[in-house]
């Protein structure tokens, strides 16, 4: 294989053909083809950008690459959600274990906050105990036994992904279209599944903000997922604030909690039962209005609250936490943040959120940066909100007073107060699937 | 630095300032930013392009990386000559030792063969003795001396190109006027000239195929030189056939040396005279015919060729060849080729020519490869001519049978003879400066 007549090919708009893709990332992952010829590589396809067939190749190529999980024989359809991510987005922690409850086996692969946006797995890791870096084998066992498990990205699954990832985080070719679609469905693929949900964020918390781009993400990864024979569907969210009222690793775990006691808020528990009725339709439920019951009944009689806290048990962590979120690692530190005027919520600004919740210790700068789960902001503004001075909007959660200090300074910028009304994105904007786009605006 | 920064400014089609360029370039010659990284900017440079004023910034900042000479107090102007490349280019070998003769200083600094063109020091190594590895110091001196010293590459003179150079190659960034022109003028700014004269070479055995960016090269080029206070000037050059008989290093330096002897081939001759007036202009003749009168003067009182034999001298290797060319290495076998039918020879493609050579073993694969002087062929069959079955065309010259052979096939394919005519590009069709671009067609 000779790789700048591949890089050549691709530079001047060619496509790189599926074999080649193949034998590519087995040379990358082998460590027989070196970074900087990738780099260039990398830096053509976002330029010249990847038909539908190459991204497909792109995706085979990086899945051979690894294992992928086999749950022949296990009797229950396999599914799994992913998000692109965004600010107080604790969506799986609610859904995983709700979807479980209703009889659906959720392999579930989560990753590690980066940038602004938190990550399922932080979440996790901040009750007590709870561990995410099971083996293929263990989280295998675990679903067969319990329904659910809720890991991190094993060394075995696309390999060359991991190798891939963290060449483009320092050759600025992250955001684009098919790169990002092939990294998470190679991924996703790779857990056997019989289904996959996407929630496709967009605003000024999602990592895509614009929402043509998030649309082509969506479709994508739609494509990707129905060529290999799991059927893909998508719902847009909206990103433009962020989800629920808790920001930070402990305050979004118990937030979750409440939102599988039924107790959680109503933007959280609208997003979470619209992605967990697409799973078990996928799953084989014919009536859309009978897999809503079923959600439903399963959070009032406790059974998905029961399934968190079995999934807690399996996997090291603290069960207890379900029932008294009190036993949550807490604050040092806790202040309340005041309106400074009165007038509309015009905007609360999921990224600043993020952003902060970073600067506090609440999330990392580098892959290897521990993380302090205390910390965050508990924001009850919404957009459109009437407020007067000095009503209480957020609190904030921090390890000392320089902490309390970025936080305040955050919500100054992040929430406007101002004259005239808030046009904030519909919650959940369109529904896409291989057959085309349904808009659900209004809803 | 942020350098992710810079790759994702120029990704999208923004321009990179001086300060980073030089920050850049210092680091990179440091080893503190890695092969990736500028990889994927090269990449983001190819397909997004430099313009004027960033192409200058690279330029400086690769400048920055190394040492210049400096002739100040010599007394004489300081010029030379660069080609873009070709095949059976030996231009320089003349040229050098003819201006020098005509008073200018000329500290040539030439490169190897690479791909299908030669380089000037190999045809120079074939003069047995000679050295092309001067120190700045020696070249310096021996340019004081006799006016002349034709060197490679050193250490010291932007070694930040040498780098990146080798990056390009292995990663497709190779074809990209600005990267390309900045490599070059990298070199020459670095000699410390009064003035430069390109030889831009178009046609299939050019480096650069298509006439128009032939011409954005030319300009590009003239545009680094006169920002910084080198006046430049260039000539657009037939290499649509090779130049002169001779294609092979110890061929060729035989060639050059009757070209100095006033006995070369015609089209050799013109291409050195041409570049020479101008060389002569720069260096301060104000009257074009009596610059080409001093030329005329210098090779038919042997001047020109005296001025080689002093040059070979000063580097080490025998000035006897210059009135005994057989004491060149020759070949072990010899064979001519005739022509296959009659009709009129419509085609000498020069790059089949030139990778046969290479494949004799007269040229490199690898930067590492050694050279063969002797293989080669010379060519007598020109465009245009008619000719007869069984005339002569060539000789082949080989180390062995085996190099016959693949002699013999790449002039069944270069040599083409049919019905109708020929038509060859101009030899010389234009000469572009900073003023704009004069057509010399007909010429």
């Amino acid at each position: 294989m000779f790789v700048p007549g591949l890089i050549e090919r691709k530079r001047d708009g060619g496509a790189i053909g599926a074999d080649e893709w193949r034998e590519l990332m087995g040379a990358y992952a082998a460590g027989a083809v070196p970074d900087y010829q990738i780099a260039a590589l990398l830096m053509a396809c976002f330029l010249r950008g990847l038909a539908r067939e190459e991204t497909a190749a792109l995706l085979d190529g990086m899945m051979a690459s690894g294992s992928r999980l086999d749950f022949a024989g296990l009797g229950a359809p396999v599914l799994d959600k992913h998000s692109t991510g965004g600010v107080g987005d604790k969506v799986s922690l609610v859904l995983a274990p709700l979807v479980a409850a209703c009889g659906v086996a959720v392999p579930m692969m989560s990753g590690r906050g980066l940038g602004h946006t938190g990550g399922t797995l932080d979440k996790l890791e901040s009750i007590p105990g709870f561990r995410t870096d099971l083996t293929l084998e263990r989280t295998r066992a675990q679903v067969e036994k319990i329904g659910c498990a809720m890991i991190g990205q094993t060394p075995e699954i696309a390999p060359v992904d991991k190798k891939l990832y963290a060449l483009r985080d320092v050759t600025a070719t992250v955001e684009c279209v098919p790169l990002i679609a092939a990294s998470i469905m190679s991924k996703k693929l790779a857990e056997g599944l019989n289904g996959l949900v996407l929630d496709v964020t967009q605003g000024s918390g999602a990592f895509i903000t614009d929402a043509e781009r998030s649309m082509t993400l969506a479709r994508t990864m739609i494509e990707l997922g129905e060529d290999r024979g799991c059927p893909t569907v998508a719902l847009l969210t909206a990103m433009d604030r962020p989800l629920g009222r808790a920001c930070g690793n402990a305050l979004e775990a118990e937030e979750a909690i409440m939102g599988l006691r039924g107790e959680g808020p109503e933007d959280l528990h609208e997003v979470t039962m619209a992605l967990s009725v697409e799973m078990l339709v996928l799953a084989g439920e014919k009536d859309r209005a009978r897999a809503r019951a079923r959600l439903d009944e399963a959070l009032r009689n406790g059974k998905a609250a029961r399934k968190f806290q079995e999934i807690i048990e399996a996997q090291g962590g603290n069960p207890a936490v379900v029932d008294d979120p009190a036993l949550l690692p807490q604050a040092e530190e806790v202040e309340v943040y005041y309106a400074r005027s009165a007038g509309t919520v015009r905007r609360v600004e999921p990224r600043a959120i993020g952003r902060a919740v970073v600067e506090m210790g609440g999330g990392r700068r580098k892959v290897e940066d521990a993380v302090d789960p205390t910390v965050g902001f508990v924001i009850t503004a919404r957009p459109g909100q009437q407020v007067h001075t000095s009503e209480p909007l957020a609190s904030i959660f921090a390890k000392d007073a320089a902490g309390i200090e970025i936080g305040r300074t955050a919500l100054d910028a992040a929430i406007e107060i101002g004259e005239g009304g808030a046009t904030p994105l519909p919650l959940i904007e369109a529904r896409v699937t291989a057959k085309g786009v349904e808009r659900l605006t209004g809803r």
